[in-house]
């Protein structure tokens, strides 16, 4: 162990491929399906909405993929990102455990979304698109896209989830800031925006609706393709640079993590972060993987593993994921980012596998954690993060109880600057632990689709 | 030339020492002086509100002060602070220039405020001091401060420009997130405060006025002493570590600036970066050193060289600087934290000395630069960094008119996360060139101290 707070790699280590886990799953990933053919999809069936370079890393079973040098250029605005213990917060907290975190939030996005904007931003590029329309949740991966938008030379229209675009004003700013739109979203704009507000005006959106609107857009024009900001495995694919260079940088600090956390709302930040150290645990390390989601909207911990949309209007393909259900309602908590009803399919496998764990909280635990957290190191967490926050104090307490100096890593995936009315409403009192319905869960579950 | 973006020091580049320009400036500064007496003032007079440690550096002409280690400690959480090529702003303007920046937006609090935050509280706690109190204006230095005493132990209580109060309620949240107190200026809870709004109820406040309620609370306790974020000998000199990093940065780019632009508010954000540029113009260097104010409160290009008070009460001793008198009241602008009716006095010597250049711009043309350096570069400016933006993209189309291939190194001082409202007014096309009244500043001007 080295006595360092902060773990800097020089340029040159900037990771030169993302890993894809693909190459290592001890059982393959079920294909998507196409929800008329209930047949696995092919490359062509992808080509309206994506370009080909991104169809071939959905699919690729290849280990490492080659990071473009222009994506690595971009890249090196802010990565590699540092990696820091946090002495203070293990001080206050009293707990023989090391904790490290890998922060994020030092991106121009203020989040880890942007590993995955700038590449699929230079494909689209690279294969003479003008336009990318996608969703945003809280905003961070809205911002992101806007950024590398911004970049690439390419428009960039988001549909944000109408709940946050109300609540975070200043990401919608931020977005036109890098010269995209901002659409509050359901919207009148979109065959499945319309069936929404028919059914309810005042609907605050989801994930799942805006992901219908930008598929919809991206699937009627010649010029328009879609960005995911999460979920497929792609954007798992590109995130894994976080967790490359955490390995180099924990090599630093001369130790390696026993236990690895992350929030979960698609499955990418998770991903990104943990997805190398479960190729170490494949090959026989001991390291466990925990995934941390909120209560109000539990994907892994109390969802269905079965095959489902992506989104709420149906256009997207079958995959198998735990879910919700597609047309599950998550309440409007601040965390806005993990208000989604399914799960990156690797990330659901892997938990099917045995290979990670997964837990729940609620929000006012988690901003409480968040604000001894910001006290201890100065860094104020995204709402998304403080899940991360939470689970990482609370391994840490373990430790402490258990008598343990274990070693804990977790992603701080963005800072909070744009979310701190969470804060104010918090310290006001005016949070709660929002709950979802019982009834409407079990009717978004009922309503799976069938299969075969 | 090498031909990286970004340039990062590892952590044992980290400077051990403060540079402080008081060792080789060719005239030595003004003495302050007490306001009763008209004589200098001594240690002594400072005691009720600074630290013993902070008086000493605030009076020493010695060349290095040394960088205590548990402050090296805290700094190691962002510093030191990437150094980074404008190469896409340097291809939008079609310029010869190489445009560098320095970028201070990394820190926790997001600007160069906690370089000299931090050592402040760490002085006041190594004293026995339990409370500080200070002044902010746009909250850049109130949540730095916030953020500081989090990491001592140290209360903070917080006077914010009332018009910046109401702009930027979550600059207050994050200051309450890491555990201050926050209060708009003018307040009823001190004389000051209380004098103001007897005169004028409707006071959008002025950092003048709140450092007379700051520096009043510390005066009438014992248990609490002042921190201020800008202006003074101490603050500049701790600001210096930005310069000692990007001067080892630019050696790593294998280049030197001819051109150093900073923004002037109070000075120190001007004063860290160029400084250790000043050392080598004073050695025979040539470069150029450039503070950027806003028109609207033009200090060092119309006000006056003379002794005047730093605050708009008449607490503090008189000290020899460009200002515009400490009545006047700058118009309520989004560059909060340059509405400042003085300078440095050490700013304000070089100035006279003629080792510096001055100008200023309107808000506007400052957006106006700050938006396509965004979409540029990917970070957003805060708008008292967007002066600098401004007259950096100037000087690189004057490279380009002249076709000189000079080297530009500006300080982005911090990111504007929160800021975006001016940014949404700005794109609404609500932001206008508010003007200073002529009148006004003919008026403060007068009312200048009579000296000898």
């Amino acid at each position: 162990m080295t006595d360092s707070t902060k773990y800097l790699l020089p340029e040159d280590k900037l990771p030169k491929a993302w890993y894809n886990l693909a190459a290592d799953l001890p059982v393959p990933l079920p294909p998507p399906l196409h929800p008329g053919t209930g047949q696995p999809i092919g490359p062509d069936d992808l080509a309206p909405i994506f370009p080909m370079a991104v169809i071939a890393q959905e699919v690729s079973t290849e280990r490492w993929i080659d990071i473009p040098e222009p994506v690595r250029e971009v890249y090196r605005l802010w990565r590699p990102s540092p990696l820091i213990r946090a002495r203070r917060l293990e001080k206050v907290l009293g707990t023989p455990a090391k904790i490290f975190f890998k922060y994020e939030g030092v991106s121009p996005a203020g989040s880890h979304k942007p590993n995955t904007a700038v590449p699929q931003a230079f494909y689209n590029q690279q294969e003479g698109i003008r336009k990318l329309s996608t969703e945003t949740g809280a905003g961070q991966w809205g911002s992101s896209l806007a950024f590398a938008g911004s970049l690439f030379g390419l428009e960039v229209q988001v549909f944000m989830v109408k709940i946050s675009y109300h609540q975070k004003p200043y990401r919608r700013a931020l977005m036109e800031t890098y010269g995209a739109t901002c659409i509050a979203s359901p919207s009148p704009l979109t065959n499945a925006g319309r069936a929404i507000l028919d059914a309810d005006p005042d609907s605050h959106g989801s994930l799942g609706i805006a992901i219908s609107e930008a598929v919809e857009v991206a699937a009627t024009r010649d010029d328009t393709k879609y960005a995911l900001g999460s979920v497929l495995n792609h954007v798992c694919l590109h995130q894994t640079v976080i967790g490359e260079e955490a390995m180099l940088q924990m090599e630093m600090a001369g130790t390696t993590p026993d236990v690895v956390v992350a929030c979960t709302g698609g499955g990418s930040n998770f991903a990104g972060l943990a997805f190398p150290y479960v190729r170490e645990k494949i090959k026989g390390a001991k390291v466990r993987l925990v995934g941390v989601e909120p209560a109000s909207c539990p994907t892994l911990t109390k969802g269905t593993y079965a095959y489902d949309f992506g989104d709420t209007g149906h256009l997207t393909p079958l995959v198998k994921m735990h879910t919700l259900g597609s047309t599950f309602m998550p309440p409007g908590t601040h965390a806005g980012g993990l208000r989604y009803h399914g799960m990156a399919p690797m990330v659901s496998h892997l938990k099917e596998l045995g290979l990670m764990e997964a837990r729940s909280y609620h929000q006012t635990e988690c901003f409480a954690a968040a604000v001894a957290f910001t006290r201890a190191e100065g860094i104020v967490p995204a709402p998304e993060s403080s899940h991360a926050v939470k689970a990482a104090i609370d391994e840490a307490l373990r430790c402490k109880a258990e008598g343990k100096a274990e070693t804990i890593l977790f992603n701080l995936s963005g800072h909070g600057h744009f979310d701190m009315q969470a804060y104010t409403d918090y310290f006001a009192g005016k949070l709660t632990d929002l709950d979802y319905s019982e009834a409407d869960l079990d009717a978004a579950l009922s309503a799976l689709p069938k299969m075969g």
